[in-house]
């Protein structure tokens, strides 16, 4: 009876409070599951496999690779960390929900290998109030405005990659809107084929 | 500051519950509000014009259909109705919410020319235990049991045209999917490009 899973990928400029966000939800949510990444950097004290990584053998890393077994992965100082599609998809087969927060490349990197995924790109109300406020109060010098409100171009224009846009105005309201929006998502169409099937199918028994 | 406003269609087989969940929408949720029909038809003892319906004269009925100011219309029983596009677009205007109930040839003739509508087919569950009762039990004949199941195939067919499955199994719980529907849908990409654009686009001030 178990039905599939859903995968929520969310992203963010840093001081977006998606870290906050994501462990609100999973306090209040307790069909959701935090996706566990595979590192081959050593586990610090107190890090236990299977909890806080998958800790894995650089070769073992490299073999995932090859074999298209991480949903994603990234070089960070030397260390790699990545996303067993594995994992992934067996916790989804059981009927959780999986939800990773991950920057902007990772997500794009899942979205091509997991489309049926949702993904979230939560902004802060902030970024528009700071760049109201740097254009307005005049003191910043054109280069210096232009900078800030580059980068945060960037960063926001890779939303548009996103299905979904929250604005993390208060976070028990963001993590209500994140609610809603897993809620809405096992009701689509798509994702209830089996559903319709199941009642259509009967009408060819006679 | 008031954002478009969403239009929500809900149709579903008869006997759904789709009425009750309406009613119950419409209390629970006060930004929405009921779309109001046109029709040609007089009114009766207590209906107020532009409370029921908009009662509307045959030749404006004509001229709204020739002008592509209705959304859909259809005639049951030598009288007109429709649901004209102005008001619709007006009150999503103000910010309101826009519901309306609905049968497939009206909710599919509105898709058409509202593709950005939210259109939420309601199923009883009472669908999927009907058709494994009547084929499980023997008792019908299998011309009557094949009759019952063609009805039930053929309208559920018309579930995949829409964007999302609500299974009634209390008007509770299918009005909280609704409403968590609405709540995402405000969330899409497509309906916050405003957002980011505004922000976007003082990148380019300088």
């Amino acid at each position: 009876m178990a039905r599939q899973g859903i995968l929520i990928v969310l992203s963010g400029p840093s001081g977006t409070g998606k870290g906050t966000i994501c462990k609100e939800l999973l306090q209040q949510y307790p069909n959701l599951q935090y996706s566990i990444s595979a590192t081959t950097r050593p586990p610090r004290v107190g890090e236990t496999d299977g909890v806080n990584y998958w800790f894995t053998a650089p070769e073992d890393f490299q073999s995932m690779v090859n074999n298209d077994d991480l949903l994603e992965w990234a070089e960070v100082y030397g260390n790699y960390y990545g996303t067993p599609r594995r994992y992934v998809t067996q916790t989804l087969h059981s009927g959780k929900d999986v939800v990773l927060e991950i920057d902007t490349q990772g997500a794009l990197q899942i979205k091509a290998k997991f489309p049926q995924g949702v993904f979230i790109y939560i902004v802060p109300p902030s970024i528009g109030e700071l760049a109201l406020r740097i254009t307005k109060r005049g003191t910043d010098s054109p280069e210096v405005i232009e900078k800030r409100l580059k980068a945060a171009y960037e960063e926001l224009s890779f939303a548009y990659k996103y299905n979904y846009v929250v604005v993390n105005d208060k976070v028990a309201e963001a993590t209500a809107r994140i609610v809603a929006i897993i809620t809405a998502e096992k009701c689509r169409v798509e994702r209830n084929t089996d559903l319709i099937k199941t009642i259509c199918e009967c009408g060819s028994i006679d």
